[in-house]
């Protein structure tokens, strides 16, 4: 039987990964709904292309425009924040998350419901709500699966092994485009520069996360969250190849390692077809053709952003939330021209510094809103410095 | 509750590192018998060591020793090829098979019972008689637990994932101390250069075969029949590190690889604590220290004798069972100083072409008988060109 299945962020990287990987198993997916931010256009052709039953705007100016393409289509279509819900609504068996920032919160955790499988991307989710999020998706028996290719890597690598027999679990980052730049240039790296991912196509926000290690930072966060690790046996390696995705440290000395080339359709194809799996088309990875893999500690001094990162886990509570909102606000100056690229980090450890210690969010509404007070003091620092 | 155990081949490599975990894990484990067979007082050391209740000399001659060393222990001793498989009828859980050769046939193969572990090092087993013994174990009902630390990593990157989802197996290999040397002084390379195994420390006729690529080979044998995989899906990479044992390629296009130090303590400590695992002290693996893993396609032009593996593989039938025999008597011969080592691959290919097809051996009795015959033609040849 066909897997029905509704896409949140189908217009995005993630989204489009989806869209091949369902388009290349012709019978084996069924897709329920289909729902994006913004672009309409985008919408209406993944739409169109899954034969998608329903799909959503999440911007309700954009209705009108989605309405008049898809208009003989037979494909019911909506905008705005309650027509989202509404598509979540519809039964379906798995739900990619991939709704980017904190717009991915409510829609994912309505997506919780018994014996679903939610496939996630979406990394607010774990890092501003994380507690909150998989105490309710237990409580909903739906499953988490992970879809980030490291935290995806680490699942399958873990296996059915229980928690209690791993040691210490490895992310690895590429080290991104500034990996071996001296610390005043990547201080005054420009936007563009920043943009300039050696291994993954991604959003801008991502991208910018990635060259300055904070999007390896959120990952130890979101580990910890998928799999119940404390910080101190949360690791992050530098592996410029992005070939070596996670590593299962064991408590006898076994390790074990996930590995692909660096394509989101493998952690994608992985979530869609779980606990099966299907056959795919991607390249394959060749280790002889690439010689060598190689590996390094991060360096915190150049770049800090891991650090604080590490260090709002350790402090738990509402840090993480804290921590994500700030840079959320310091990731967009940067990327319009306000702020240089050494001042995310800046701006985010002052934004972390002023909170006091606070509880972890109770559920996603109060992460919300911490993220927003959050989101206001990023924003009135940001107008002292400029 | 203890785990009992039967050490079948308790003074080789295998068997110390067996006695090490043992020892560093008290009340985890109780010794019901150990096995060895010449060494009367390395044997009579392990039984006291570990508290054996039994311990047995497969070399008749040398009973008397073995009882002078463990009169007053309390330890029950024999010596002999009965003595050793009433050691194995001995009531435990879980049978470690590291006795080195054709020996280790009979008394491994008398081990399978119902709901036993058998913890499996010995490798003509699976290369000699593999089909057969098998079946014999799957009728058994004994669950086999590959000890070599490839196939172990093979074993635990698998998973509960089933076969199907498989595309192909990697085993790496270090290469050896010939790895980079021209194909004529290969040929022209004396024991003591074959010796110099890279990163393990193991028997004299293992590490000739590591450093011609052999034992590759044979592995690649063994991992047929223990996953039952074709040969065209198991694949030979080298791996100089020696810290990726093996990958496992999923349909998908994920790969999860096993990965440890090269300490046979490794899978060891997994074979005997399995389903569960134990907490151990053996140095771990650090990734950014080492910096670098390498990885090349194995050269069969210079090590012919993982082509002629390879071939005995694919022609199936008791071709696996004459190369092992063939390459046993070539190797002792290259010890004995009286062929080269580029002999050992001329004199397996002499014996295996003339080898007509012969249908797999139906038990480990006709092993057996096949190695026998092989290893007179292989005699024969070798006085003719001596």
């Amino acid at each position: 039987m066909a897997t029905r299945l509704t896409i949140l962020g189908a217009s995005g990287s993630v989204g489009r990964a989806v869209a091949d990987v369902v388009a290349a198993h012709p019978g084996r997916f069924e897709v329920e709904a289909v729902v994006a931010g913004r672009d309409a256009r985008a919408l209406a052709d993944v739409a169109l292309r899954l034969r998608a039953r329903c799909a959503v705007l999440a911007d309700g100016e954009g209705g009108a425009a989605l309405a008049e393409t898809l208009s003989g289509s037979g494909i019911a279509n909506g905008a705005g924040e309650a027509a989202v819900l509404e598509a979540v609504d519809r039964d379906c068996d798995l739900v990619v998350a991939a709704i980017a920032g904190t717009a991915g919160l409510r829609p994912t955790h309505r997506a919780l419901r018994p014996g679903r499988r939610i496939a996630l991307a979406n990394k607010e989710c774990l890092v501003s709500a994380g507690a909150a999020f998989m105490r309710d998706a237990a409580a909903a028996g739906a499953t988490i699966l992970p879809l980030d290719s490291e935290h995806n890597a680490l699942f399958q690598a873990l296996g059915e092994a229980p928690i209690e027999s791993v040691e210490a679990m490895t992310l690895t980052a590429s080290g991104g485009p500034f990996r071996d730049w001296p610390a005043k240039a990547i201080a005054e790296a420009t936007p563009q520069e920043a943009l300039k991912h050696p291994n993954w196509s991604m959003g801008a926000k991502i991208t910018v996360d990635s060259a300055g290690l904070m999007n390896k930072g959120l990952e130890l966060i979101e580990a910890h969250h998928l799999f119940g690790l404390p910080a101190a046996r949360l690791r992050a390696l530098v592996h410029p190849q992005s070939i070596v995705h996670g590593i299962v440290h064991f408590r006898d000395g076994s390790l074990s390692a996930g590995l692909a080339v660096p394509d989101m359709r493998v952690p994608v194809a992985h979530c869609l077809s779980w606990p099966e799996r299907v056959e795919t088309q991607i390249p394959r990875l060749d280790l002889a053709a690439m010689g060598c893999l190689t590996f390094a500690e991060p360096d915190t001094a150049r770049f800090p952003a891991l650090r604080l990162a590490r260090e709002a886990l350790e402090q738990g509570g509402a840090a993480p939330t804290v921590l994500n909102a700030a840079n959320e606000v310091a990731v967009e100056a940067f990327l319009a021209g306000r702020i240089r690229f050494g001042d995310i980090a800046r701006l985010v450890e002052a934004v972390c510094t002023r909170e006091g210690a606070s509880a972890a969010p109770a559920g996603i509404e109060e992460a919300l809103a911490v993220d927003f007070a959050a989101r206001e003091r990023a924003r009135a620092l940001l107008q002292q410095s400029c």
